[in-house]
């Protein structure tokens, strides 16, 4: 978080508008690729420059622009300028610290995404979002990103080459819908592996609890927030799609986008539901911990209390008053053991009564 | 949980309304049963092929059509399209993952529900959902599961084969109503169940307490958010069932249903109940681990606090001194004894005002 | 409350409107009592034969039927087809676990309310629910119960029997409102009771805090959790009589509804009171065990504290060495002892800055 | 609380609108003070008796008639009758145990609101509420109270008579914003008293942790409650008398009345702030207490770790074997010492490589 | 908080409209600005009288006047009359304890917001807020302020000097967003600061957690609750701006208000996510202290268990009784040394099963 919290606080005094690039850069270029279709057409192809994208916005087919790489100011100025987008929709595609949220700007639809993966950080993996921007215009559709290693989009692209599924014979409306529906299908991912982590660490933590154990949790824990964040305004924002209320979402595209709500829920149940195992599972480190100090101190006292007692009696006879009968009795030395061993064997007994042995 | 979150990311990527089966596949094969009935006629057979069933949509009796065994996706889909359900609801019926959830599709109802049934899991008995999907249609009803050991709609067909109750004389909303009844009837069984554990493990903690008793608070608690997750979501079904929207739901209808949302209510309050009282237990549990430990420290701190001064005294006349006045005196061994007696009766007098003996 | 649940569960897979008793049975018999008036009369009867109530229906005086004795299904039966209450009335006037609801019937409204008393169980009393139904009709009330110790009914009678205050000059709404009045009024009871057992923990909990404050705090939480669950819908209930929404409801007695909507609010506010002030007495009792356990160790640590190096230094001179120049010194006793008394003075002077003693 | 819950039991089973006087009385005498104004025109007296207040009812200018000791029913009644209030507000009136609520019964507004005070009990200073309701009719505001010491409304009183600000050039609806406004305005008197002792608190918390400090913290904690429940419903009141959905209130006046409300906010969150305080405070206790023995136990290891070993050292060389050839030995004894002091050593440089000393 | 609050108390029973002070004087002189712009024009002037800014009231061009010093009385009264606000918002103007908050007052809105800064107090860098309250007119904007150290509004400033940006083609209801919007981007500022205390403090708790750590925690935590209070209003009032619902907000200027809004949401997140973090430290800590406390008692029970048993031995050989036939025996010695050895390697063996060395 502290991070976006960083690079944003660098843009204060700034007007707005202003198109800054905030979040890390990781692709060296910028790769612009096409894909326009009708029912009965299809091309793709990957742009040298920008402005060979421009002429297919005035055609009837549905295209789709996928920009990766979103810190090149230079290419997100021409696109904004030529499809007439808002230079707060461009500074926004440009921030990717922006929470998801949809914008119904009249004869285009910003809607923001939080695409999520695994990264290695201080040698644990932690959940890391990625910011996807998407215009849903009148027949076209751009999606910006910078970059994601393995591409979620992947499986769209190759239902429309294929013409699988109704993907052709449907409009840009459905065409977006498909990609928030793969951007939230790569969540039950992120979830699996949540879950098998949880499950590790409650196996742990029931065989041998350890200091780091608190500190997984705690990661976990911190990984859930982040989820949260990304997802909890998502359903908003699907379920804002689907209440359909834009003039550029087809009645029959609110059913799907009904059922990617559904799935939205069902994510952030499941979170909730890791929410709640990680509070019971800090109650039974926190229960560990506090009984492993019972059986430490436990054995402590069993010593103690069978050891002291005997060693005071040892102590007596080892006083040098000139006249102590019981040592000079040939049988006192035999006594003694038996007396002490008397003391033991009550000892014994009691901790076997109070359970404690 | 984790176990759905698995199997559903595995369909990342598929298009929409693709059929296929996440969940335990229980029954070897797919059985279909026809209830057809108004009131002067009854008809009930098992089918052998799914089309022996298709006649009976036209008829104007009402008939149900129960078909245990979802993961056989042919069959599924050969209903669906001679029913004229949509691609989404037949992958969702499929797909056992869901929350209960209604869909009104204008001519035919979707409701979600989950059947809650006990299954031993790593030597636990654990609850356990099932998906239970029904299709209220004209004069249809669809149900969809698989294969429910103890089935919980037997109480419901032998009602209907014997005219018990109103049931004969009413339409398919009755039915389906009928249908749901039947499975919040079923969610008491659970609750007593899970009641009788929480007091049979109540009783255990005040008079054992043990480290398994955290564990299976824990299993408690984790059942308990299973059937919140299941159970929550229904009263809004039912809700918006008897708030009548739909023309398949008649008026007369509703009253019963308003009956179904009063106990979805009463389960729901039970659930709360049960949460309230094992966090209860909880704060017991931890409160009685440490009282524990302050025993065991008392009885330490009793006997260190007695036998080390007394260690030390003879200590003192165990020493090798040549000039000791004390240890040719003849008396001087029991002084010693007398004024060690003393010490130990005020010891003891000490931890009785202290109330620790 | 697990007892209700598991009655509940024998009822499953019955057809709806089927009228089960669930709940104790108190009384031998069924017990129905008619009081009839208007402005100038009053006739007041014990029935025999329940068939005798029938004639009262149809006067235009306001009849009060109440039942006591519930379990007898016969006698709601034939009640309940002669005023025409719909079956699900019926079943829910039987089954006592329901909570506290309105439901308005069109020409009579039918009200659950919860009376709440005092049972002795297991050597604790317990606050215990009891059903009470009442049937607003247009020119009758009935009430239904299972005979209630020491009826909260009485001063009502009391008060039409001798035309105190304006009952006799109002209509059946105003009946029904007295009887719900006493209900909420007979909670301040239990909340004065309830107050003085939380000050009496309070002060056992300050000067001698036990084992059994804790179960006892926690026998209080059940108990609040009872009340809440009784209470807390009745604001609703007696919210949706207020807001006159029913032409039975006439408008100069919304203004006595809305003063016992504010008693309800007010017993609500008093038990969300009651459960911060429990929270806090939870907290001071862990505390206060902890500081107990405090207390012991640090007698242990001041004594070991202070004896165990003195009994080393007695060691030292207790080694049988033959070349010990101290031991032979004439002096060497009494300057131990010095050295001794030295370091106990040490010591203790340590432990006062240290102010552990 | 216990004592108004208490107080309200005894009047369960009378007949509504029976006026009861629940509270404390705290002057002997009901004293009645009439102010009546306009513009041009001032005049105060002290009534003997209640019916001199009657004829001022009818009068065009302001009359504020001020009630203090609500304990006499009977004046109550005259008053009530004579300006034709419902019996229940009346009712209300003399139980002081209402929470703050508005009732608008069209041709006057009733108004309850909590007077906060200081109060000795037990040895603590505790904040204890007072009931304080006015009636806001056409040209007249009554308001009750058992007689407060050191009255707010003296600062009211004093503007009226000097014709400070402008409340001589308004109506009776300003005057009641007036004395509103007096009560809110003394929360943040009672809120500075409360915010030095939580500061005091803290100091002692930081320096030195007592037992009692908990039972302050508590003290405190239950403060809160009571302001919470006086101050919360204010905010309710204040809101709806601003919306101005009643014609008694003047359009001029509401934007008075939004700053109220403001106040009333402003209140309501330094409360909240005073509560999470406090909670941040019961964690330092906690976390000092089990600091201070994480403290003690450290001193008796180390105490213990030192010494009990060289006790070993010393016992082996007072055992009295025949043949032990390092007794004869020259050097024995000094070896000893040297072997001792070596372990002493190691031990020093272990604990503070731990950090303990 | 306890400041404001007190100095609040002293303003009790001062009529409303009173315009008094409340707050720190931080500049010994009001100075006050004007900016004059419109797209061709542009003047900038710090004024010696406030008569001066009077004119620009009636020009067509936009006018910014920014009063510094608020402390000062007679100017504050000198501008309300002039511009005709109402006496409340100049009373609001002077006591800097508002919250965050907006007025329609139809012909100009009222705005407060709250700067935060960081200021040392005892030695802690405490985040404390700073009042600033906009007037937005049909053709001016006020602005009012206690002297912030590092002027938030220079950044606008200059761009309306420079014509950077739209600012000067825009009326005054930019101006007024733009000024919002500078407040709010200040907050990120002190949102990475507050970010990267948490950080270094999580590094400490991790590698040396100490008593002040604890300490540091709360102030953190005292320090969110100072921001959430400051912050969590203003999404409403930058809300209602974006509504639109004041003639005095064009169409164009909702887009960048929605902006904002987005903005303070994202701050608001922000500090949600801290707490969380801020709470699991807290959790942290105290499992670490208990933690340390296992420790050093496991150090304790290892040395006593090892040393306990052997001092008996070794007790028992330096009884003083004449018939034990070990001591003279020729290997009693050795013997006892290698079974005192033996118990030690037991010892051992038995720790290093339990994992405790």
């Amino acid at each position: 978080m502290s991070e976006s919290v960083k690079k944003r606080s660098s843009k204060a005094g700034l007007p707005p508008g202003t198109i800054v690039h905030i979040g890390e850069q990781r692709t060296a270029e910028v790769k612009i690729t096409v894909v326009d279709y009708d029912e009965t057409h299809f091309q793709e192809k990957e742009l040298r420059v920008v402005e060979e994208c421009f002429p297919y916005k005035e055609t009837p087919t549905v295209t789709w622009i996928n920009v990766e790489g979103i810190h090149d100011i230079e290419v997100l100025e021409k696109i904004g300028s030529y499809f007439g987008l808002h230079p707060l929709v461009m500074e926004d595609i440009s921030n990717t610290d922006q929470r998801p949220k949809i914008e119904d700007y009249g004869n285009y639809i910003y809607v923001v995404l939080k695409m999520l993966y695994y990264n290695r950080k201080n040698s644990h993996d932690r959940v890391v979002p990625e910011q996807i921007s998407l215009i849903l215009g009148k027949n076209f559709v751009l999606s910006f990103q910078e970059g994601i290693k393995g591409d979620v989009f992947d499986s769209v692209r190759e239902r429309i080459r294929n013409d699988k599924g109704r993907i052709r014979k449907m409009g840009p409306d459905y065409l977006a819908y498909t990609l928030i529906d793969a951007v939230v299908d790569s969540y039950f991912l992120i979830l699996e592996r949540l879950g098998e982590r949880i499950e590790e660490l409650e196996e742990i933590l029931v065989t041998n609890p350890a200091t780091e154990s608190l500190r997984d949790i705690h990661i976990l824990k911190r990984d859930m927030i982040v989820l949260r964040r990304s997802i909890w305004p998502l359903r908003e924002v699907v379920g804002s799609l689907e209440r359909g209320e834009s003039a550029l979402i087809k009645e029959v595209t609110t059913i799907y986008l009904r059922d990617v709500y559904d799935h939205a829920i069902q994510v952030i149940d499941s979170i909730e539901t890791y929410r709640d195992t990680l509070s019971g599972m800090l109650d039974i480190y926190l229960s560990s911990t506090s009984n492993r100090l019972n059986e430490v101190v436990k054995v402590l006292t069993i010593i103690s209390t069978i050891f002291i007692p005997l060693t005071f009696i040892v102590g007596v006879y080892g006083m040098n008053f000139r006249y102590m009968p019981e040592l000079s009795h040939p049988l006192g030395y035999p006594m003694v053991w038996i007396f002490m061993i008397g003391i033991l064997a009550g000892m014994i007994l009691y901790f076997k009564k109070k359970k404690w042995i």
